[in-house]
């Protein structure tokens, strides 16, 4: 069995693991941390406990933007340009979205942070799981067009396993064309704040093959 | 714009008029139940509630099923056979998902309940509205495929309107054949309970021209 749920917010049952999607942008940068060989990563909610965090990058957006006193923002293509200076090194991150979505689903189970980036090794760590949960984070509280795209060619990979809804709602936006899901409600607020290169590198499909498993 | 959540437990933003679907079965049932000449129509979340309205027909359902003690179950098929019986009475509804969703909106404005038996009744209500907010009720606190086709058919009425995430993932949706929607998980769960007259009847599409704005 696997259950998409569109957002964090729905209501999740229990399951043997956890997917979690954010894909503009924390799991998108979370893959390009892997791939920057940190020594360890941790996902905090608030500005407060990121701050209490001493000795460690902190890594983090708010609305998209970076914040004040932080090391790096949440972009995946700051990050791969800083990737010897990130190398070994502890990491805090907090996001607007995928924080709040990895809070509620970590206290669950496992969790498997899943980006386009990383979607093949995602799978090859998950195919052999008969239950999993697929959560969303979606944008804002609301559902979003990207998260349903990952989640959807994910899906893709899997043989004669049951579905449920989100699953199969999941499916159905991964047919839409790439340029139809790059022009969601927030890839549109990201071209705004002239974040063009971060929409682009987060639709490349599997240049990274880190996975890891967070508790 | 026209903002579709996928469900209510999303984060809503404040619309000029809100259209609430559950098209198994709270929303298809009060489109019945207008088409039956009702004097008043009430929705509340609780039996307790419920039951303290004296005088009035009750009429619901906790997990599909019929209430104990309640006149009629959430059938739009056992309400149509009842139609004289419900000329002119006043009628208290309680539902599992739609009146969790209605008391939601409700507190934030108007709600214009919509099921595929009075699509295009709605729609011509409405489509002079430029701020509308489309809350599908979902099934047990997580997306459902029937809520999201109901969306998507009744988004195709409108043209050249801005349309959020959910709206686009509506419209995909609707792209599904009929026989895909009617397998959707809150289906499969009335099969199970012998409901199929009334999964054939919420998918008729404009057999009534009855619409109501509740408040």
């Amino acid at each position: 069995m696997i259950n998409v749920y569109t957002t964090y917010l729905e209501n999740i049952e229990k399951h043997d693991i956890y997917v979690l999607i954010d894909t503009l942008r924390a799991t998108s940068t979370i893959s390009t941390l892997l791939h920057c060989k940190i020594k360890s990563l941790e996902i905090v909610e608030s500005l407060e406990k990121a701050f209490l965090k001493k000795n460690k990058i902190l890594i983090g957006e708010r609305n998209a933007q970076k914040i004040k006193g932080f090391d790096y923002s949440n972009s995946p293509v700051e990050i791969l340009k800083n990737k010897e200076k990130l190398n070994g090194k502890e990491i805090v991150l907090t996001t607007t979205n995928g924080a709040k979505a990895f809070n509620k689903i970590s206290s669950m189970g496992k969790v498997i942070p899943l980006s386009l980036l990383n979607l093949n090794s995602v799978y090859e760590y998950v195919k052999d799981y008969t239950d999993i949960g697929i959560v969303c984070s979606g944008s804002n509280g609301v559902s979003s067009l990207e998260d349903l795209y990952t989640a959807g060619l994910f899906l893709r990979n899997f043989k004669d396993v049951d579905l449920n809804d989100g699953a199969k709602i999941a499916l159905s936006i991964a047919n839409l064309s790439v340029e139809e899901i790059k022009n969601s409600d927030h890839a549109r607020t990201m071209k705004r704040l002239n974040l063009n290169e971060d929409i682009k590198f987060c639709f490349k499909l599997n240049v990274f093959n880190e996975v890891i498993i967070m508790e």
